[in-house]
This record gives structure tokens, sequence and C-alpha cells, in this order.
């Protein structure tokens, strides 16, 4: 009898793991298991779609469930929802939407990439039909649609982080007056205090209203069933629409019966194979923790490029491989209108929770010569570890050259450089493109000075 | 008495030798030599100034004489030209050019930073009035201005290396009719075969003409002492403006009396601390050969990142210090009209020459995701060594980031990372600025698959 491989969730990771398990594997049987009618779209693209930068909504699907098929190779099953994992019988319990009846689906292994979820405010009228979250293709369709037909005029954002950032940009792009209500004093917590503050400057360039230490206590909705005005610690907001965008949590309530251990932020736990504690059961994606090798502890880091890379070895491992997922850091932008914002590593927070002596520094520099066009000027912080003199993280800010520049600031992390060595890097020089000394070069000449 | 350091060439390493000489030890007298009028000027915008990019030319300018004497403490002599070193003596015979007499000047220490030259094809009339090189901030003027007055409908490129290219891009930005003659059969020697062939193409866009493996024998001067036509091995073409562009050496004559060591490109060579074989004199910039860290050959690599580095050690040792510079890898960019054309470390050809097993591949990519604004196609090449499986070197073109993925290239070959590590790079994704996989891992997943 041929393997068989079943995969749980058909978003990111689980497409990635069923296709590389089928490449290593041709002659497995590959199941994919998915509980609403799309697979394999991206997530990340929904604000720029709301936002119409992205016109087409053909664009946002990666596959189609008929691509990973008849390509692929793959049977894809929608509408199929896990309601049990037997890892003794090594089988599923699997309710079919469609016609209302459970299966039972056998396994020799199992792939779980169930993803994440946004966290919930947990009040009434959460569920209301103006108030949205980002988390799928079906939503991100009805919010366009609530904004096509109903034209709000105020919306009210509640959480000030990644997405909340990308969502206001859109809203105002459709000529919406946006309000940010945010937990904290500023936004997009895990940033150095120098770039929130940048970040917050350019709302108000924008046009979006920030309020800071905001608690929202109650939506009031109208006789419609839809929201129309916030109860908050900061006072009443009234709104037309509203966003909650207050982070996600992983998936993981599959993983309960079946005893698969969760780590610190309630994500599943893995080795370096992608097998959980749980023989014959693999994850990966966003319903997993992750190892930093930077600091070599358990984080919660739902990015694309780590559940991808996950996926792959899972998928690997599943059919027989012994691929290795090393762990990753933090390397992470987004984009808050004019201003590019990206991070790498650790925050001189979670630098100074992990023990390391830290001191933390920035300059300004130009992305490129001052008198070339485009120039622009940029903000770079970068956290230090003083006794072993390595850089941990950074912090790069600015309209030009700042996600690119973290990515190089990436590696150096990576290979564990010191800020002596970063300071002796070979980085280009070319007048329309980059300065005699990179900004990179002056952060870190700046930084090798404090001792 | 206090320390003499004394610093032969004000351009780029020798402000920056004299500089930190002075910083390092204040009680030092610092003096620096220069032969022409101006000190520490901006020879790489050149171009752009020509094409009116940079508007203003005091742009151009780093440091004045009086900066570097005033602010900085050095004694600046300009019209100083150094006419012999007496390395026994610890002594220098220069000429003052403003009286026309020669003085004698000891040293303690001495730092030469004399620079490179243009070669020259040596020819008469290489001297007319509408022949430039670019190659110094008297010239520059001396070409805007024949270009303002006698407003040249022709120009000819001698040489289609870096200079030809930005010379190409400024001439035709003052609606000058461009060709370039060029020995070989593609631009920009040092590339790989595809990353030429894109530069082609793109002089063809910009109707700019190329003649391949055209060797010029003959300048052909009017009554008025202008050239006017140029002989070649693919026939005549006539000129109003002539160009010169066809490489540097470096400036080495007054290293012959002293018997300072040279290396096989005709450049002083150094220890890691700057010092040159003779004792008490240091080098730094371009007059200096540099060693490689890729292959640990000696290479002439004439950049200002390189100079300004080397500048900073032979400063603070001539002023006492222990610094180091360890050598470099060629990372170096140009525009090429609306091209970024970047390449590190060694070409494929370097590479096979010091023994490497050596393959080559690339692949295109979108630099973002590709419906997002400003995705353009980015064509990177990868020189990996086969045996090893580190990369060697790699090319990068294209209208949107390429220059500063370059940068993250040129840490991983510095680290001496394998092509598997590079594919394993955490790098950032984010939609409107990079793809889910970066084309540097794009890159790295291809040549991965090259055993």
């Amino acid at each position: 009898m041929n393997q068989r491989i079943v995969v749980i969730g058909g978003l990111a990771a689980g497409p990635s793991a069923a296709s590389k398990a089928k490449r290593i594997n041709p002659d497995a049987d590959v199941t994919l298991l998915e509980q609403s009618e799309h697979v394999s779209y991206g997530i990340c693209e929904i604000p720029y779609y709301i936002g119409n930068v992205v016109q087409d909504p053909d664009n946002l699907i990666v596959f189609t469930p008929n691509d990973l098929g008849k390509e692929k190779g793959i049977c894809v099953r929608t509408l199929s929802v896990v309601e049990e994992i037997d890892p003794v019988n090594k089988s599923l319990a699997v309710r079919d939407l469609r016609k209302g009846k459970i299966d039972e689906v056998p396994y020799d292994k199992l792939i779980i990439a169930t993803g994440s979820r946004p966290k919930t405010l947990g009040f009434p009228g959460e569920d209301a039909r103006n108030v949205f979250q980002i988390k799928s293709l079906d939503g991100a369709f009805a919010l366009k649609k609530y904004i096509g037909e109903e034209k709000p005029a105020k919306a009210v954002i509640v959480g000030g982080g990644y997405i909340g950032m990308e969502m206001a940009e859109a809203l105002v792009a459709n000529g919406i007056e946006t309000t940010i209500l945010h937990r904290s004093d500023l936004p997009m917590s895990g940033l150095e205090a120098g770039t929130k503050q940048m970040v917050l400057e350019e709302l108000g360039r924008q046009g979006v209203r920030f309020h800071p230490k905001t608690q929202v206590k109650r939506f009031i909705t109208d006789s419609a069933g839809k929201v129309y005005k916030l109860e908050t610690s900061s006072g009443d907001f009234s709104a037309d629409l509203v966003i909650v965008a207050i982070g996600v949590e992983p998936n993981t309530e599959l993983a309960l019966k079946p005893r698969i251990s969760l780590g610190p932020h309630g994500g599943i736990t893995t080795d370096q194979r992608q097998s959980t504690s749980v023989d014959s059961i693999l994850a990966a994606g966003d319903c997993c923790e992750v190892r930093n090798f930077v600091n070599n502890a358990w984080m919660y880091a739902p990015l694309a490029t780590i559940a991808t890379r996950q996926a792959w070895v899972a998928g690997e491992n599943a059919a027989g491989g012994t691929a290795v997922f090393k762990g990753a850091l933090r390397a992470i932008a987004v984009k808050v209108f004019d201003l590019e914002v990206a991070r790498v590593g650790l925050s001189s927070r979670e630098a100074q929770e992990s023990g390391f002596d830290v001191v933390i520094d920035s300059i300004d520099a130009h992305s490129r010569i001052w008198f070339f066009p485009n120039s622009a000027k940029l903000h770079v912080t970068i956290v230090l570890d003083k006794r072993s003199r390595r850089i941990l993280g950074a912090n790069l800010i600015g309209k030009d050259g700042a996600v690119l520049r973290a990515n190089t600031l990436s590696v150096a992390i990576q290979q564990r450089l010191t800020i002596e060595e970063i300071s002796h890097l070979d980085l280009i020089y070319t007048p329309p493109f980059s300065p005699l000394w990179d900004p990179l070069l002056i952060a870190a000449n700046r930084l090798k000075k404090r001792k």
C-alpha cells in the first residue's frame, strides 16, 4: 500500500508541505484537508487588495484546489473540518461540511498546519456586519463589498500593530477617515521607541488619528445590527466600520486530545525535523513556535517565510527525508504609508529579558548621497550585546532602502558578527544608489564606540 | 619635537589618512601635500555633475583646504609636487608650483596616497581641447563649459567600462548623440556574459551606439586643434567631443626611487597595517593593491570604499596605532541608465584562474511581488565553487533592488557561506517591498541543485 500522508490546513504551510511531500515521494497518497472553500491564498496581500493597490482578486490566489490536485497530484478536500486526531489508530475524524457527515481518514504521517487565528475582543457586537478582521479571503471580499456599497465615512481600527498600519493605509486610500485605538502609548510593539515615534509621526502626517492607551470596553450596535459607537477608556468613538486587528494566536485545539506538546506561547513545539512530541505527527507554520537562533528561546513568529520553510522540511520528512529547520530570527517589515519599517533580530527588551548586557544607539543617515534623487533620511537603531560585541537586533525606518538593508543586517546577525566586524564590511558605494559610507557602516562605527 | 606625519595626495585617501592621524595624535604635525589646487572632492560624482543630476558644483567638494586646515588642524599645501622621496634621511623634495622652487620636507612617518591616473591611448591629438578624461575637478569644469558653450552634437566615448557607462548617460542627458567604442565584444569586462548582454540591450534602448571589438588607431584634428574624426579598426567615426575612459592605473612613480615593493598589477603592496616594504612609509588608496579575501590574491581595485578604509588604518598607524585592514572583495555597482548593475566578489573568470571548480547559473525573479507597484525583473547570477559549495561572486542587474541585495550577498561571501546556507537565510517578506522568496533565495535554491 502507498504511504498515506495527510496534511491539515490549506492556507500557506499546508499546500507547501503537501507539494513537497509529493515531490519527494511521488508514490505517496497525499491528502490536504481544508475547512474553507479556498486554499493557498495570499493573506498578507489582503490590505493591498482593500487599498486598491492590487486590483485583481485572482492575484491573491496562489493555487486553486484544482492546481494542487491536477498539477501536483494532491487530493484536496475543501470544506473538510478535522474534529479529532486519534494518534493510536493513526486516523482523523473529518466532518464534510457539504454532506454534513463524518469520515474516518487514516494516515501514516500527519502534518498539522492549522495556522493562526486573530485574537478577539470577546464583546457582543464583534460579529456585527460592519466589524471585520483580516483573516480570510471571504472576509476580504466582504469588506471590499461593504466599503464599495455602503461607503463608510469613518473607520475605527482596534489595534496599532502591523495589520493596523496596513489597514490604516488601505482605508485612507478609500477616502475613509481613520482612527486607531491602541493599548500602549506608541504603535507597533516590538519596535524600539525611536522607531515607534517616527511611525506615530507618519500616521499624523497622513491624517490618521492615533489614540494611545485606549482600551475598548463595549461595541454599541444599532437596530440594523451594525456597530455605530465604541465605548473606550478614552471616551466614545463613532464608526461606520470597525477593523479588529489585535494580533493572532496559534490554532492548536487539535493538538490537545493527542497531547502534543505546546510551548510557552501556546504553539506546537517540534524538533529540527518538524516532528511533534507524538509519533508520526509533524507540524509546520503559524500553529508552531520556532526556535529563535539569536537567544535560542522559543518564539511565536507567525510569518510566511518561516511557515514555508518549516513546511518544506515537514513535507520532506513526512515523505521519508531528513531535512532540518534550524530556527529563525524575526526578519519583518511593514509599509506605513510612505515609510519602510523593518526589524530584524531581538528587540532591546527581548534582549534584556534574555540576559544580554544591552546597549542601543541610533543614527540618521541618507539612503543615497544626500544631493542625489530619491535620497531620503534613514534612521537605524542597533541592539548590541556589550559582552560579546555581537549585534542582536536592529530597526530601520525611512522612505528609501530600509527593508533591503535590514536583510544585510539579518545575515550579519545570523552569522553572529560583532559590531567591529560589521563596521569593516565591504558594502557598495555608487553615487545614485548608496553613499560612500552606507548607513549600516555609519551605525556600526557609532555603536563601536559604545563600550 | 612633535611627531611629523606627511601625507602625499589630497583627493580621497590622503585627507582621510591625515584627518585620522591628527585625531589619533592631536600633538602630531600633520602635513598634506597636493599637486593641484583642490583637495577632497567627489570624483565619482563627476559624471552626474556633467549629466546635470548634481546641479551645484559645491556639492562635489567634500573638504576645502581651509576645512582641513582650520577645522582639523592639518597643514595643507596645495600646488605642491613631491619630486622625490629620500627614505634614508626621511625627507621629501617638494616643488612649490606657486613659487617655482623646491623645499625639503622632513617626515617621521610618510603616507603615500597618490591615487590613480587614467590610462591614455598615447596618440597625438589626445590633448586636443575637445578630448576629455574624467580625472579631476578642473577637467570636469572644462568639460561642462565645453558642452555648454560649444554644444557638441556627437560624442564618441572610447572605452565601455564603468566610466564609459556613466558618461554615456551624462552625454545623452545633454542631448548629445553618443557612440561607445569598445575593445571587446560586450561592455563592462568583469561582469558575467548574461549581465553584459543586458547592459548592451539597455544602451540600445537608450539610443547609445555600441561598437564592439573596435580599436582606435588615430585622432584626426582640424586646424583649430580639435579632434573631428577617429580612425578605428571598425572604420571612421566623426565626433565633436571625445571622452577617453579606458581604465586607470596606480600612480607609483614616487615608489621607484626608494624601492618600495610593487605588486603584480603595479600598485604598492603593504602589510595589514598599510606599511610598505620601506621603513616609516605607509600607503593607502588607489596607488595600492589590495588583498582579495575571496581568493587571497592581490588585486587592483581602485574604489573609494577601500581607499577610505585603508586610509583610516594608515592614518591611525602613522600616529602610533595598531589598526588592521584585512582586505576586501570587489563590491561595486554602476547605474546604466534605468538599470542598477552590481557585482560582488570574484567573476567566474577570476574564480577559474584562482583554481576554483566553478559553476555559474542565473535566475530571473521579481524584485517585489510581481503585481505590486515598482516591481521589476531582477537577473541574478551566482558564481559557485563546487568543491567547497561557497559562493565566490555574484552579478545582479535590474531596475529595482539590485545594489542593496548585492550587499547582502557581499556579507555572505565575506562570511564564506555555502550555497545551502544562503538558501536558508532569513530574509524579509512584505508585499510592497519584497516577495515571499527573495530573488537571492530563488537564486540559491537553483544553484543548490548544481552538484
